[in-house]
């Protein structure tokens, strides 16, 4: 039987298990790549293995998330990264340089090779055919140390495009349809990938594009197979040589195939406040915007800011909208400057600002109160923007220029005739913003400043767990309810103590100062826990609090990791009904914990006020060995110190 | 006898009083501009008096302060002044389209005009022949409403330049000069003028440099002449028809005279962290730099940056530095794309930022802990960057570029030859970034956030003050020390309430809780009291707290006339050496202070701790009148009502 893409990068990369959907496989790591909003910790982590340089092809340290600098921790924590990529051997990526995923796959993207990540949108590189995986920073750290990642062996759904997008329907509208079938959960525990005649109407960019967003689904990943169109992308990139053909077989199974026809598509957007609450854009024509901004990982290459300079040249920003652009990456403001396209935007009056992140993370451009503020960006979950009942829409560069004009809701077709974009056969390329570590790093100083705080040391877990029920939670949390961003949270990431007073803030302000005196404590959640951001800082500092247990529904795939990888324990409900009886400020005992970890056991009893509550334990051998002794740093330490 | 530039605009806008320097005048004001971060307090307070639309020729509305928009506040005070402007006829330049005096020199300076602004450097329009004069809010607003400024009539220093300034050093250094010799106390009290044959081998930006930090000496305004140098920058700004030539009278009489050789001049830099602590760059020349940063009102415009550009085009940044750029204006960044200048600064790897003040005000852009931030701004008070302990220098844009290249200051004669700027002879121009308001904006609504509060009413003042010494300080304390500016308080800025608990946090965080407590207290200060920034936040929200007295050596003129503003009653010591004989937390009683304001009285006598100090009452008519009745909104309401 043949393989599918996904299929073949595996097999290519397998060090353990069986390519049986579900069970624990692990493969080697190509290379990895961090920003600073997790990169900080990823190095700390790193730093505590005690390995002298990084082991993989390739790592590079990107600044793009925090690039306010308010004070001084941002400043600082970027004086960290270089020094610390410097000395450990890895490729250190300029503030101002652009957004870790567009860089990336600009310049060292390559088709069949493994990428992890610490950020959700790793898998970016799919576009280029990578197998490209978002984890916690201590997974990365592990990788960089030469450790295979671990994971469940994905299902893999095949997308059969057909067709061709018509004018002012682009790449993002396709992953917007496919979210509104899918929802946020519907990628859960799979690899989206790619195929059919549709796929090489999209170029490398377009299908970055889809690939960045399937992380809306909950997906593992997602591919799209190297043909001529990445081969095109790669010369345009002077990287041709790094090209290699990578289809799926012709006889591929996947576990579940979507068809989309590609011409049948018409322009959506993401409704307030989830990434799926997708409706046809002239279903809420005529709203009035006050923001529009293109950017983010998703949606701010050469090719969308082209679009909007087109779209601009002959036309007016309206006066009640704030028009921004977050770049990229500086190849994309270099070359499109190099074309004539920078004018019109700097013409028309748009914010141009440094590449990076910005307000996706909810970095500055809070939109107004009460207004609606429309957006290229990955997510809209409510306050990410900064502004609580925040109206975040999310649609396509096409959406966004038009509504720009209109200062209201537009179909981009409202246009008229669509604009052509030329994509350079060859980019003007320029690493300059790239820092190349010394060939013998060890006499490096790594350069911290106060907010730099060592990583907090975790006990292993005690045979019988006895916890309070600290919250309980619905539905469909986010890692940003857990532990949230913006300006005043994002410069703490490299101070556990500082940041742990933030943990469930937006739900419950006193939530840490709760945690901190019960001690020993737990968390009740519904579905879908722990969606969105990769941050491991969702874990971490829960940990630091005292969390030992989270007890849910289901759990999004790389929060539950990083449970793992800080010792808290991640039971799912073996009746979910069960939900009902357990509330919060309930005393719950666990007796025999760590036996039943250490024994293989698939259930656990809890003993809640008096009743008793059967919770699975999907873990693999080594899941339980990391969580007996309090964490993967532990679980590490110990191997390396027993060799 | 004939008159200097200064006398000839003030006899042609002279309202009451007479031109005897130190005596109150009363000039009309042709136009007024307000920034973001003053100007929603000055529009609050315009809506106060009641009148449907400003009275002035012209008057502009800037949003440059509060760019970051980290939640919804900064957004809603955009949208706050973007809709007041529409109702009451001023024109409202939208966030990104440039800085207030950057703008206003370019679009809407005209020499012989008066200029009132609610930010400190407003001077710098001086650079083409206005009379630009800083202060607060209401004073602003009361000039919109059609009402005189009033101010004493300043001496005027003349500044004679002959010779020609060397390559690689620029009007940054001939101010940073003049700073030197006469420190930030220098100005107090006066215009410095311009005149001599030097004056005509600067350009119409170079004067503005040189007016624009004419504030750091503290001076009332700095005015150039209006010779054929204005005409050309009028010209290339398409409005050769506003120009008309005035100088100063062959027999003019300056109340003091200063020499300068242009030709004599090196290239200067201020350390930290006082404007005026200037030495030869030479001599700090070698120490590594982090950061450097050309922006800011004082140097961000097309001459500065183009020089940037071109001394970049075949150097790289060094690898330790963050290069940043804040254009001074849209129009500036427009231009510099269009004359091939902004390609070499993106390819080198700057951080290209929207345009507008940003880290000048420490609205991002902090340096990292213990590093050298070298920058182009206007004023380097410690901890104004945002990194407590900074070292923040000031320099010229040759200076900061040549230590862009080394990564360490750096004199820029070291770089060999200097390369030919050419200024466009015609600007590209482009108001679409000024939106104009309507014929009638009666019914126009004006929009406010959930953070913008009214404004507090305030008593009159008793007969027998007695009050609470709540804080005694030293010298040269500034407004950033009485009221900090800020990422995190800048936002407050129309939320009296909220900002007021920030009051001298830096110097003493109880500040505010005890002043609350007290209810009627004063503060105590040395010389040159209130220096730097124009904010009336400074005397508003002391005033909010309970401070009814201010007792010092000296003060800086715009927070003098701040507190007269708001009713706060500013004593000088009679004898300086009074100040030991009044300790913080002592008691104070000033039986008949009311009455020897009305009376007219030069002293008035304080009962400290048993003790007798006398103390001036150095004040006009009517800010007599002005403190008691509680302040000059007060005072004008009660005209208004009373006509």
């Amino acid at each position: 039987m043949g393989l599918t893409v996904t299929e073949k990068i595996i097999a290519g990369h397998l060090v353990e298990g069986e390519m049986t959907p579900g069970s624990e496989i692990a493969v080697r790591i190509d290379q990895t790549l961090t920003q600073d909003a997790t990169g900080t910790m990823a190095y700390l982590e790193f730093e505590a293995i005690g390995i002298p340089r990084v082991r993989t092809d390739l790592s590079v340290s990107y600044v793009d998330h925090n690039l306010l600098q308010s004070d001084f921790r941002n400043a600082d924590d970027h004086r960290f990264l270089r020094t610390v990529a410097a000395r450990f051997g890895v490729l250190f990526s300029r503030p101002g340089n652009g957004i870790c995923h567009q860089v990336h796959l600009e310049r060292f993207s390559e088709p069949g090779k493994t990428l992890l990540g610490s950020d959700s949108h790793t898998p970016t590189a799919g576009g280029a055919s990578m197998l490209a995986i978002g984890a916690g920073g201590l997974d990365v750290a592990m990788a960089m140390a030469g450790q295979p990642f671990y994971l469940r062996m994905p299902r893999v759904v095949g997308v059969n495009l057909v067709g061709r997008l018509q004018p002012w329907v682009s790449a993002r509208d396709v992953i917007l349809e496919l979210l509104h079938r899918l929802t946020i959960k519907g990628g859960v525990g799979k690899v989206i990938e790619y195929f059919g005649p549709g796929v090489m109407t999209l170029t490398v960019p377009d299908r970055a594009v889809i690939a960045n967003l399937g992380t809306e689904l909950g997906a593992t990943s997602s591919v799209f197979p190297s043909d001529e169109m990445t081969r095109a992308f790669l010369k345009a990139q002077g990287r041709e040589g790094l090209w290699r053909p990578l289809e799926a077989d012709a006889d591929a199974c996947y576990d579940e195939v979507i068809e989309m026809d590609l011409a049948r598509l018409e322009p959506m957007i993401a409704c307030p406040s989830s990434p799926d609450n997708v409706v046809p854009v002239r279903e809420v024509a005529g709203r009035a915007v006050s923001q529009v901004i293109i950017g983010s990982c998703a949606n701010s290459s050469y090719r969308d800011l082209a679009l909007a300079s087109l779209v601009l040249k002959d036309r007016a920003i309206h006066k009640d909208v704030s028009f921004e652009v977050n770049p990229g990456s500086l190849q994309v403001l270099e070359n499109l400057e190099i074309n004539g396209l920078l004018l019109p935007l700097i013409h028309a009056g748009t914010r141009m600002h440094q590449s990076g992140c910005l307000g996706c993370i909810g970095m500055g451009q809070a939109p107004a109160t009460g207004t609606i503020s429309l957006r290229t960006f990955t997510r809209n979950f409510p306050g990410r923007s900064g502004t609580k009942d925040d109206q975040v829409y999310l649609c396509s560069p096409e959406t966004a220029v038009a509504s720009v004009v209109a200062g209201a809701i537009t179909d981009p077709r409202d246009l008229g005739e669509m604009p052509d974009i030329h994509l350079p056969e060859r980019f003007v390329v320029n690493d300059g913003g790239i820092i190349v570590p010394p060939k013998d790093g060890s006499r490096v100083e790594v350069l911290r400043g106060p907010n730099i705080k060592p990583l907090p040391v975790f006990d292993p877990l005690p045979d019988t767990l006895s916890c309070r029920v600290i919250l309980k939670v619905g539905d469909n949390i986010t890692t940003d309810h857990i532990m949230p961003a913006g300006s005043k949270i994002l410069p703490l990431r490299s101070n556990i103590p500082a940041i742990s007073e933030y943990v469930f803030s937006s739900i419950d302000p006193s939530f840490a100062m709760r945690a901190r005196e019960v001690g020993s404590c737990m968390v009740v959640g519904g579905e879908n826990y722990g969606q969105g951001s990769s941050r491991e800082h969702a874990a971490l500092a829960p940990r630091y609090l005292g969390v030992r247990v989270k007890l849910v529904k289901s759990f999004a795939r790389i929060h539950r990791a990083n449970l793992i990888n800080f010792g808290i324990v991640p039971l799912t409900f073996k009746d979910p009904d069960d939900y009902a009886y357990i509330a919060q400020d309930g005393h719950v005992e666990i007796p025999g914990l760590r036996a039943a970890l250490l024994d293989g056991m698939d259930e656990v009893e809890l003993r809640v006020d008096g009743r008793l509550i059967v919770a699975r334990l999907e873990l693999s051998r080594r899941d339980r060995e990391i969580l007996t002794t309090g964490g993967l740093l532990n679980w590490t330490r110990a191997r390396i110190q027993g060799v």
